[in-house]
């Protein structure tokens, strides 16, 4: 097994936010493995090798990169933002858990890049300021009622809440629901910050408070998050209004 | 108000982890502001100025850092990590909110970074694949109850939890009473992963059962991180085990 693989973040779509490390990691590999639209991110060259597949093919995609590492190629699995964030490293764990034995020799690299609510939160202020709790929205692999169970858990104890995956065409209610559960134990002025893009030419980065926000202002490629109690929202004039969470915490309920 | 004040993420420490976008900030800024640790990476030329000073005064040092832009400078404020967790772009929000009114005038760019937890969970698997939340264990801004309720929130509703300022000089009790906290609602065998310096030469990740967790085995620049009851733990020949939380979730417990 003289292979390499690596796992690589490329960051949340900005090439100025890709780090180093990534690049190098990129340079190096021959196969690159990964959801369409994160492949295609890539600028390779002629030797190398894309290999892109959709979403939801986690499992397959990660098992098909090792086979490849394994027969003693340089191979890479690309991921948006941070690979350990909702993302491949851990189906490359779980691949590797269930396969044959010498998988665990593998010569493994997990590369960390910035994930998409940290972009976000620095586009809007600094809304993850104090405690807060990524929740991937996504029902296809935990059930609903679990979700729900966090995201009330989280909100209730004064946790900043960032939402992953929060809407698909297969899952077009689940946003909307989450919105209704947070209402019932946060302020209906709590900031939401929709985050679409976040340092691409094709940012957007909205805001609207609970009680008016709508699943129809996310897509899938937008990383939602919900303020807590604590947090303030600073107006300015001429610009966006900075969303911020303080660093002291008093868990008082205005 | 013609200054610009960046507020610069330089990651986990590996020079190699700093985003192009950090880098470019640096290259522009004038007046460098941070805790000296940070302030000292800096690798700055003749007509670039430091103004280190200690953790503790993030307030003190975002006002002085707005007070030198508003002059007409461009100005730096660094953090480790990504500024906006735990760190300076909170303390420069709260700065201009309760500042006079033209500081909310400011060209304010926040530059997200790859944050400590990420960079650990990269060397240790993939242990924040799933849910999770991050806490600071500081006690200075807000009161030890609030944490411990957060802490038993989370981890009862199965977030994995990233602990960010787990022990100092002045607060040497807190992560032990952390580690008995969450014994009492996770199974002892969870993993709980020690990481300092992730990517530097200096790079120390340990992993213990939280039964045998003990707070010496963190200092002030570790982060740790604690499984839930459904991360895993890969055993590999010759190398550390690759600790990761699956991306499904059923949110029984074994």
């Amino acid at each position: 097994m003289s292979g390499r693989l690596f796992v690589i973040g490329l960051g949340p779509g900005n090439a100025n936010q890709v780090t180093p490390e990534a690049s190098q990691a990129v340079a190096e590999a021959e196969f690159f493995y990964g959801y369409k639209p994160y492949v295609d991110r890539l600028d390779l060259k002629p030797h190398q090798t894309r290999i892109a597949s959709d979403n939801r093919e986690e499992l397959a995609r990660a098992k098909e990169a090792i086979v490849k590492a394994s027969e003693g190629h340089a191979v890479a699995v690309v991921s948006g933002g941070d690979p350990g964030v909702f993302a491949m490293a851990a189906a490359v764990c779980e691949a590797i858990e269930d396969g044959p034995a010498e998988w665990r020799d593998i010569d493994l690299q997990i590369v960390p890049g910035v994930t998409a609510m940290l972009a976000v939160a620095a586009r809007a202020g600094a809304p993850l300021g104090h405690d807060f709790c990524a929740i991937s929205l996504s029902d296809n692999l935990k059930p609903w009622d679990l979700i729900e169970l966090r995201l009330l858990a989280a909100a209730g104890a004064g946790f900043v809440v960032a939402l992953y995956n929060p809407i698909s065409k297969s899952r077009p209610w689940q946003l909307g629901r989450a919105f209704e559960a947070l209402a019932a134990v946060l302020p209906g002025t709590t900031p939401v910050i929709f985050g679409r893009a976040a340092g691409r030419p094709d940012e957007r980065i909205n805001v609207a408070a609970l009680a008016f926000a709508r699943a129809e202002m996310a897509d899938m490629a937008t990383c939602v998050i919900i303020g807590s109690p604590e947090t303030r929202v600073i107006k300015r004039d001429g610009k966006p209004a900075l969303i911020y969470t303080p660093r002291s915490a008093t868990g008082r309920r205005e």
